[in-house]
């Protein structure tokens, strides 16, 4: 039996997704742009999962726009937001521990001339409010803030976001990369200053190759896609029904957010506890973290030794992210560990499919890889 | 039982890309870049798909890019180009006739300062070698030149570009969107000349939501999504593994081209010959047209009122292309069809899965259409 504790990577599609799309892919095929039945009833089906998207984020379901994945909601935000604004002003505010998908995206925009600052986690392992206060200033015309970090499940403070901004009287808008945080913590958008927010289906139990990205209303920002016009302007391209379908399919299908946190809470902190308890692990994650996402190290043994040897006990977790292939991970080390602790970290990651038998067994997994491997440094 | 005669504007999955979507979301859903055996399955799935599409394009494996869809890849082709080659040049070559996702992002460009040239057909309804020679010289950046028109099935002078390019020693890269050619002509790649070229999945019964590039190796053009850095750095976002092995399937379980382009013909020659026959349909596709595509008129009849009639009938056509949604073809304007021709345009477009019954059923409805409907002007 396989135990799966990567689902910050992504997460195996809920048979509700799954029959969405298998419904659509076989019935509901038509092209959401004809002007037939068919194309009527894909449409529909499109309209039907912005509503659950949107009811999901108490949002409106004109500001619901459908999207590729995580990456392409994060590439539009980011420079649609600037182009719309880059009369106003020439900075961009951000963290040093975003995803790629931002990182690399504020790199370009560096490379175009902007000036991005970049936050650092400091000594207690958080953005502080004085730094975020003195980096929005009155030219900053984007602050992008991910709501949860992937790597250590760290909360970060948007709410002083949206307080910096309007101290600064500063035409920034604040866009949220909320890939982690979506269907795991209540995101609610109305009134949370946030004008940009993407999520991603498949860390939510839908497939690979759907996202969303949320637009305030009265928030305008220039499209990235550009062609047929679909998504009112915004995305161009035909939609990808199927998956859109399951997205909406998969939303639905999440348990009540707060009562799964508080059970993924208890299942996070019974898994901290037997791995302090083994003396070998040592815990990256702080214990205000997300419960969904547990950083550990063991010290003395790499990361991607430990991954492989947990594999063959039919165990799956990460070292770093997905996306960093084995590279050591940049967030860590922005959050001040060690070379030791990077190198021998591993990422836990829950789903509401976790148990506490899960957490037993990669603690008898890991004693055996301690007892068996050598020691790498 | 339904007649779909509208291919060109999305087909219905074959179950060979449904099942092996299926098969991905049910058991093969692990995350490409995790370096267990999870992502290890995903990936090669990738891989399989990948070799299949470069097969079908004599192409190499390492020359083809998943994308999200045709859209997604003209956008990352024409983008891509242009900003790796802006400092060669300032011209850009297309034609007036191209997909929005063509003409709206060479629009964009315009907006930039890029000179644009728009070739139109000339009175025979051809984009004329004349024009392409004059049109490329040695400044011009990119050609953008569609296989076959989506509307009226005219197939392009793509070997012209070629020749234009090397004639003018121009530093231009060659872009091609072939997403009506593709899986219907015998597109081959080595030695055509083309450096980029898209296509969608959709159009040939698999699902919504995935494309390809063709980037000719030796060619580089500057990423349209960053991020994690997936498929090489070309396109970030994980991937959508489904949809990309139901994209391999799809195109495993097309036909022999050549032998499917005759039998179509044979239909689409049919087709117009009992069309001609009835006196009141006009063929505005020409004889040497794809023959997967047959745009008609019925002079006096609205495009949108005979559609929603056929529809009562079971019987899906489109009135000029479904991304067009019902606004009059500029694409037929640009052949220089007179209005009354455009208002009362069908674009008829076959699949293989389409027989000479549907062709008299459709032949039938007209006539009923005709018979019953009030003329509108």
């Amino acid at each position: 039996m396989e135990i799966y504790l990567d689902n910050s990577s992504t997460t195996k599609p809920c048979s509700e997704a799954v029959n969405a799309a298998i419904l659509s892919m076989k019935e509901n095929w038509g092209n959401p742009s004809s002007l037939h039945r068919l194309g009527f009833n894909a449409d529909r089906a499109v309209e039907e999962a912005r509503q659950i998207v949107a009811d999901s984020l108490f949002a409106d379901k004109n500001e619901i726009f459908f999207t590729s994945c995580g990456t392409e909601s994060n590439n539009t935000a980011i420079i649609g937001a600037v182009n719309s604004l880059k009369k106003r002003g020439n900075r961009i505010v951000t963290t040093s521990i975003e995803h790629p998908s931002v990182l690399n995206t504020m790199r370009r925009l560096e490379d175009e001339g902007f000036e991005v600052i970049y936050l650092k986690p400091d000594q207690s392992g958080v953005i502080s409010e004085n730094d975020i206060f003195e980096a929005v200033n009155n030219k900053t015309i984007l602050v992008s803030m991910m709501y949860v970090n992937n790597e250590m499940g760290y909360i970060l403070p948007l709410e002083v976001c949206k307080r910096a901004i309007k101290a600064a009287s500063s035409p920034a808008l604040l866009h949220c990369d909320a890939v982690q945080a979506y269907g795991k913590l209540p995101v609610k958008l109305k009134n949370s200053g946030i004008d940009l927010l993407s999520i991603s289906g498949h860390k939510i139990h839908a497939p690979k190759g759907i996202g969303a990205l949320y637009i305030r209303n009265g928030v305008h920002i220039k499209p990235y896609l550009s062609g047929g016009g679909q998504e009112k302007g915004m995305r161009s391209g035909t939609e990808n029904v199927p998956f859109i379908s399951a997205l909406g399919a998969a939303v639905k299908a999440l348990p009540d957010i707060k009562k799964q946190l508080e059970k993924t809470k208890e299942l996070s902190e019974y898994t901290r506890e037997i791995l302090i308890k083994s003396g070998f692990v040592k815990i990256n994650s702080k214990t205000d973290a997300l419960p969904y996402i547990l950083n550990i190290s063991v010290p003395g043994y790499r990361s991607e030794t430990l991954l492989h040897f947990l594999e063959s006990r039919d165990i799956f977790v990460s070292s770093g992210s997905a996306c960093s292939k084995g590279k050591g991970s940049y967030v860590l080390s922005e959050f001040g560990l060690s070379k030791d602790m990077v190198d021998s970290a591993l990422r836990i990651s829950f789903s509401r499919f976790n148990t506490k038998d899960d957490a037993d067994k990669l603690l008898l997994a890991l004693k055996e890889a301690v007892n068996t491997l050598r020691r790498s440094y």
